[in-house]
């Protein structure tokens, strides 16, 4: 990579404040920042690194001014860190892309895959699968039986797909991710036994969903656990059989969802939530990290933090007075005491 | 699947409310049924769909009593999510399961295994390991040395067992599951440096036990971390080295249970919940999602929320005024205000 | 494993108090003790047990004092916990490691390997990478191109560490760690949309790393996530893009720490506990199990807990007075009541 500041400026419709010249050859975090590289400045908390980092050309919003004189080179865009992402993907996209079948790969008879499929060493296709072109399953992936994966997809190394699994287009699966395991469900047979409860559905990802390493998604007892085109899911989080989860909503590390939850379009939840199952959450619901969802959320758009879940705001104060609960507490032992002398009945 | 609604009925000693010919052909969920299929009704929350319900059929519990007229056809039995269990588990017998060996696998000459073993590709079974009858075991999964395996279990795709480690009958391990990891065990230096503790214990699961994806259970320091017969634990659960677990304790997701806590029988654990190290908890203990136990529950069938842990009832009533505490705050200010007041010390 | 009580305690530069000619010939924890074993006592938690246990010889801390007299044999040690870990490295020293290139393992020609390599059946190693001396790598591990494993450092069976990680001397990677994945990074293209940010950084491990069983650290969007020399995690931990853990920080199972925190040295995490993204925690700071970090910690050695964390002793006070909620809110209730018949308003 070698561009000038003019040249990334033009391919993101940005403005150069200072040398249109200057050459860079890498990118580096404005922290981070070496002479030569580019970096940019999206979030405030980092604003003071812009006085101080080595790098060469920063990336920032259109709005930003400068509280002190600046001497590296600014390109001011509408959105820095739309604008990172797309010099990243550019970044990326030079790069050559695995191909190739490993000769150390199994894909049984009965399968097919489209155009330049690359097939990992010890990667493994079972029976009557239909791969989609362009798609890349890496080493030691597991692609169970009656299984189908879109074009474009990405199966990364030891991802485990489950029997009658289906994958959209261009999604990608990290390392580790299960799809299709048994859902958990069990017949209490006795009150001391459990009879397993067979789980025959399967689990659909539609397009563009991005899943974390080690995240589970369990296949539904009857029908279908669907994820939503644009889904995008974190590391080791996990989503029970039947769930539903609507287009581009997004969930951080950590949080579990139980069964048959129907959660909406473009909701957020932050790390290590919980959401209790066959609730129904609203579109754009914000979930805060470590809460917990134990009934519906009706309004759409609404934010909520704690466990149970209240309004953020509301939590926020309550937790205010949590943090004094025991000068409330002594508070109170003086009006009481205050009142029985009142009273003229102080014992 | 073929089958008349009379023929089930008889299966599941159930009775028929409507036409006992009518023929299904799959199973559905009661909210999504569809023409032909059979459907079942036991969580009350769903009471509504049966009146919209598409499907043919509708296994229901004894006492159900539709408020309108039905156009379907019931069964009525004991106990609906049972008999929906029974039927499923015979669909289930019916489809061909996995045999052979692949010629891509590997299990080392020291190491035997009983008739009807399946042996999936790029499987690795170590130095003398003993595996029973009818074992299934995935392509992927790695079988440590020394270990043992009972009759009838099935290693899905990716599981890890490490040396040494004990296998029940009719376990159920799902991908990417891990056995008997190191258990984390430090010991500090000094007050800078950790020495590592090494865990020269194992892991025993005892009979049908079910572990789902990505869950991983500790080797013991000494001794054995001891699954016991007929637990059932969720994805994503990390059981922490010398734990023992009682017979047909149920654990949900994203739970931790700490370094030596000795589980009761017959206990069930919501999702995310945490033990503390150490600790005892006693028989049928119920501990609701995202609790955290930091300390033994010596009483049997004890319900507990909160962290740390409650009885769920005090919790309850404590969030009630959790949420309530701005305005406890202010009913403190007026009646000091009033206290004042009465005092006529009004400053 | 073989040895009178007199050789144990002058290997552990301890004191014999009874028969220092008693042989034993296991290890065992000291309330599963047997006749022949040797035990330790390091936690007060087990005192009680050193009276029943069946264990031979057990290993005591200086200043123990038996309150009854004692039948078995005595080792006094400065710290007895440090003792029992120093012969369980001699044991596990005594042990064979593994060794070899199996036929079944894949190295790309383009990497190279030092002295005592252990490559297991179907484990893989890409293109251009460097692996030190005495480096042990399990069954099915995948080691995407460019990664560099420093010596001695065993990675174990189904470990995926992606394209340019580097793993320094003496690292553990316990099962299903995956090391590199992509960061989670997405920039809403509209309020609908998310476009992927890549993530073209990498992940460094430091020197005598451990890692516990299926732990994800994700790659830096750019530069590195750093994970300091000594720091130990245990399982089921995430760890995300551009975090920076110092040295000897330990962190308990399921984790989660969000994008660019900074974490200090010689920290200490229970399980559970969630930090958020940007963070700053000072050094030898400890959090409590299930705490939520949602801001910076700026001062050394405090002790949090509670989300948002808050220091323990306060948490706890709090926590004592929200148990007690109710029963304040009825005094306040009464203490109104009072105020209005003080007030000769009894409405």
């Amino acid at each position: 990579m070698k561009f000038t500041a003019k040249t990334i400026a033009e391919f993101l419709k940005g403005e150069v404040l200072g040398n249109p010249e200057l050459v860079i050859t890498d990118v580096s975090r404005i922290e981070e920042g070496k002479p030569g590289t580019l970096s940019f400045l999206a979030n405030p908390k980092y604003t003071e690194y812009i006085y101080t980092t080595g790098a060469s050309v920063v990336i920032v919003n259109k709005d930003f001014r400068p509280k002190h004189e600046l001497q590296l080179t600014l390109i001011k865009v509408d959105d820095a860190y739309q604008a990172i992402a797309s010099l990243l993907q550019l970044k990326e996209s030079m790069k050559p892309r695995k191909t190739g079948i490993h000769e150390r790969s199994v894909m049984e008879e009965s399968s097919s895959a489209g155009k330049d499929l690359y097939l990992g060493a010890f990667a493994y296709v079972g029976e009557d699968c239909v791969i989609g072109d362009n798609v890349k399953i890496y080493p030691h992936a597991y692609i169970g039986d009656n299984v189908k994966i879109g074009d474009n997809s990405i199966i990364f190394a030891g991802v485990k797909i489950y029997h009658e699994c289906v994958i959209g287009n261009d999604c990608i699966l990290h390392a580790g991710v299960v799809i299709g395991a048994d859902g958990f469900g069990f017949a209490p047979d006795t009150k001391k036994d459990y009879k397993k409860v067979p789980q025959v559905g399967n689990v659909i990802l539609k397009d563009r969903v991005e899943l974390g390493a080690n995240t589970t998604i369990d296949r539904a007892m009857m029908g279908s656990t669907i994820i939503g085109k644009g889904v995008k899911i974190d590391n080791l989080v996990q989503v029970a059989h039947n769930v539903a989860i609507g287009e581009n909503t997004v969930i951080a590390a950590l949080t579990g969802i139980a069964g048959s939850a129907r959660i909406g379009k473009e909701c957020m939840m932050g790390g290590q939530v919980g959401i209790v199952g066959h609730s129904k959450i609203a579109d754009k619901v914000m979930i805060g990290a470590q809460a917990g969802v134990s009934s519906d959320v009706k309004k759409e758009g609404e934010i909520l933090l704690g466990s149970p879940t209240m309004p953020i705001r509301d939590y926020n104060k309550s937790y205010v007075y949590f943090r004094k609960l025991p000068s409330l507490a002594i508070r109170i032992g003086e009006l009481e005491k205050k009142i029985r002398e009142l009273e003229g009945n102080d014992n």
